[in-house]
């Protein structure tokens, strides 16, 4: 069966992590593969969420919290996990603000002033970037690497921790009928996860907060709510 | 010798063609290659052009220039190019304004709203996109063709206007001592080209209107004016 995986946070903290976890991919993809100026796209959301936002506090207080369930469980104490958090901690606490040195750099600047503009990417508008482009794919490779360095303290501590988050949590079969699904949690929950098979020609719609949730099932097609009963697996995380 | 190929337009038409132009490449290489999500990049740009400018009057006025010399010259009566032209300018005559027919579809307006968002590509930020990218690139390179097929009666004419453009004109080799050149022209100019040695280490900044530009070239590793001769091909277009 071809499934279909599906997450909706249930608060704002955990929506910033798979944000940021969805770039972090984005960028290895990049760093992969020769995607020409189309790089830019994810590294430039990310020095914006950053300049937004300062994740680090709120980083640092999830991997001690992690830490101290990993350090209170004698089966986990030489896990890779504890010491891998260790070293981001170590890095994260050592760090300077996530982006603030991508700011100072003009050929970087250059291209996110004129990014977001439709179309802006012709050589009349950014030369510097025709130049670049024209740079064998290793040397692009290694300046990409070192632009995406700076945001690793942050992207390497959230891929961890939600993780550690979804393998706390199982999936169980239900089923929503006339594709509609709700249900309360006397615990405080953080990610619904749903997973479905493609068949269905469905995707859901999830809403909610963290004692509480909805689902809709949509069909693709039609782009209406389904009325037909629709089986998933669902799993929720606190 | 390893060389780039700098255009500068000098007036506003010719600019917003290039932009066009440089679109119409970047679906194509969507439309050849599972890009992904980013296909939705240019395909938005150029839905934004399309509704703050209708292109359509000023490329039929450019078409029936362009038909008339031909008409003029006996060996081009027979030539393919004028034959293209034709068919461009019926299918101009009976198309409605391009992007119109997209705005209504639920689908693409949906992604639209989302994707000048930072990092809002997430799964549960848009779990149709989710599910439209779980299909089989066939079906999808089969979507992209439709939605890319309204804006062909504007790219296609423009594709081959500036291709006679730039046909019309001739390098002449040119040096700009210590990185600078400017030129004046009692004819009206359209469109600078500037072929340049990739190991000179530069790229061409090009200033101008139609009867004067400038170019200064700028040394990429130090983003700095060149102060040495630079030696170049330079074409101008009218």
């Amino acid at each position: 069966m071809s499934e279909l995986l599906f997450e909706q946070p249930l608060n704002e903290k955990v929506r910033n992590y798979l944000r940021l976890e969805h770039l972090a991919k984005q960028l290895d993809t990049h760093l992969e593969e020769d995607h020409q100026q189309r790089c830019f796209y994810p590294l430039f959301s990310l020095c914006e969420l950053a300049e937004r936002c300062d994740f680090r506090s709120e980083i640092l207080k999830d991997i001690d919290r992690q830490l101290s369930l990993l350090k209170a469980d004698p089966g986990a104490l030489n896990s890779a996990l504890l010491s891998e958090l260790l070293d981001c901690r170590e890095q994260l606490l050592i760090a300077e603000r996530p982006g603030l040195h991508l700011k100072q750099n003009r050929f970087i600047s250059a291209l996110r002033q004129r990014f977001s503009m439709p179309g802006a990417c012709c050589n009349f508008d950014l030369p510097q970037l025709h130049f670049w482009l024209s740079k064998p794919w290793q040397e692009r490779q290694y300046d990409y690497e070192q632009w995406v360095a700076h945001f690793r303290c942050l992207l390497n501590p959230i891929t961890l921790l939600l993780a550690a988050s979804r393998e706390s949590c199982e999936y169980r079969r239900e089923i929503a009928p006339a594709g509609f699904f709700q249900k309360e949690s006397s615990q405080s929950l953080s990610l619904i996860r749903v997973k479905l098979n493609i068949a269905n020609g469905c995707y859901p719609t999830i809403s909610g907060h963290r004692n509480r949730f909805a689902i809709h099932f949509v069909q693709f097609d039609q782009q209406k709510h389904s009325q037909q009963p629709v089986e998933f697996l669902l799993a929720t995380c606190d």
